[in-house]
């Protein structure tokens, strides 16, 4: 059994991440064919052994694709919903579609199930809250969570590679002691901190913010769940981490915790204040599992647990978990578990 | 009215705040002496048109001192207690007296009265502590806070100088290959989070993040105020920055909170999502304010606002707030309103 794979949206940071996670874990692939912008078409890519030229996505024809990987932006939905009429098995990683109600929104260890009623489409979460979630749902299965506040601490390489540029280039320029100039964001990341990702919305939320909230409640199967979301962009270049509240209904012990994150599949705990030990990103950068701890109570409230979490947002938060619904889907045995 | 002035940890990068700040703010001195330990005695400072002889410490006699401003760590405590019995008013910027019941511990724009009480000594708060009361303690009048959940991202100057230049030398050696050589914290900061400050202590919560928990009790006159902390160093070489969510007794409307802060003193407000304006630790550098924006509903939560802020915690999270202290119980009046 092997498949007919595309990816649109090659050229991209996440892009290069699908070039890498199906390398990796040897994804059963039959024939491989790279799309992107108009502008990047033509481009030759060196895949493996093999070179593949980059087709304009607009012009591309998905017929006898079997599994088609999009990293390419909301803007590209209709390209989306024509690969997946075309007999394709999209999964998406934009916002396009995450939460239509005909599109399962799927992160494997925790909903798999709910990619069986796919018509074609599958949405991938939000990176931020892919990494939450993974932490959320094996705490849910012992005790019901009433509520969570989350505040993030957001990598650069979450805004695309001009991004990774910028953090850079402004590091050079105060080193040289020039302004600097910010285009991605609205003012410098280098040595600084910024309280928005991508846009305003609702509320003075942003939109990112409105992602964990409601993809949070979604893939949890729990609509009422209160979320509050704050998420800071930080000059980090790859990995995502998140300062999480979590009150459950009724007492749960750190160790209870520790023990049942130990378990979960795709979580890692790594947590010993005897020994100093913690995650952060540069641990989890390159990596597949979400990292987890600084487990402890909250002094505050006696249902209420605290723990710190960090993974690879291009990975897990991204590519990783697109391929693992593809294998899900497709009956590709994960090799984590082969 | 002017005043005989030591400065103890005067070499230390608050020490250095302390020499601006007192000139800033024009304070009243009629003499100035420097103190730090006995690897710097003797060293020569420049202050103004003056230049002042470093004294060492442990064998300095204050008689004669009006005040005497420490901020030499916990370990001079002792020197301390006795520049207060030679005299002194002593204002104390370690933890070291902090929880002591016959030490009043201050933010003058929260509790100046608590200050009368004092013996000789004052302690100033936590500096992360400082910032996040001065935003607390104007909503607390009009609502009760029932509870707070706040995620910091801490700037590396609050580790003092060597702090600094570590995060310089790692930044320098990733850019030419070398390993990143970590000595002042437990892993690499450069380009990179640390959920971890100072040293664990009980319950699995670091030192700091108790300071924020039981320090801010104590400003606000609620020790059965719930608070959670978690404490996070990020590459920032000044000010701090925190993400509170604070839940009331009542429903508490985004605008209010605007109004109420805006008319705070020591506070800005810098709010407006129309024109994408938040405060970054950037803004906040150098300056006296603690800025404060994102303020927005909860949307799991009726009566908790979420909100951001951040501020320069070497003058308003250390000297600033040290001086203003004195100012406030030696009768000298603030610049600021004079």
């Amino acid at each position: 059994m092997s498949f007919h794979v595309a990816i649109a949206g090659a050229t991209g940071v996440v892009g290069a991440e699908f070039l890498s996670i199906l390398a990796e874990r040897a994804f059963p692939m039959r024939s491989l064919r790279l799309m992107a912008s108009a502008r990047s078409a033509g481009k030759r890519m060196e895949v493996g052994e093999q070179t593949v030229e980059v087709e304009d996505l607009a012009e591309a024809d998905f017929t006898g694709v079997d599994v088609a990987f999009f990293s390419a932006g909301s803007a590209q939905q209709e390209h989306a919903r024509r690969a997946a009429a075309q007999g394709a098995l999209v999964v998406d990683n934009s916002s396009a579609f995450r939460m239509d109600p005909d599109v399962p929104l799927v992160v494997p260890e925790v909903n798999a199930a709910a990619a069986a009623t796919h018509e074609g489409i599958i949405a991938n979460p939000n990176c931020s809250t892919i990494i939450l979630v993974a932490v959320l749902a094996p705490l849910e299965q012992h005790v019901p969570i009433k509520r969570v506040v989350v505040s993030t601490y957001q990598a650069v390489s979450g805004s695309g590679a001009a991004a990774l540029t910028e953090l850079e280039t402004q590091a050079q320029a105060e080193q040289e002691g020039r302004p600097l100039e910010a285009e991605v964001y609205p003012t410098a990341i280098h040595a600084n901190v910024i309280p928005f990702v991508q846009a305003f919305d609702d509320g003075d939320l942003t939109t990112e913010e409105w992602k964990m909230v409601r993809e949070t409640q979604r893939i949890l199967d729990r609509p009422d769940l209160a979320v509050s979301a704050t998420c800071v962009r930080v000059p980090v270049k790859r990995a995502h981490s998140e300062a999480v509240n979590i009150e459950f209904d009724d007492e749960v012990r750190p160790d209870d915790v520790r023990a049942w994150l130990a378990a979960a599949p795709g979580v890692a705990v790594v947590d010993d204040p005897a020994t100093v030990s913690f995650p952060t990103p540069r641990d989890a950068s390159g990596g597949d599992d979400v990292l987890v701890g600084r487990i402890r109570r909250d002094p505050g409230r006696p249902h209420a647990i605290d723990l710190w979490l960090t993974a690879d947002q291009l990975r897990k938060g991204a590519a990783l978990n697109a391929v693992q619904i593809a294998e899900s889907v497709l009956g590709v045995q994960d090799p984590a578990t082969a």
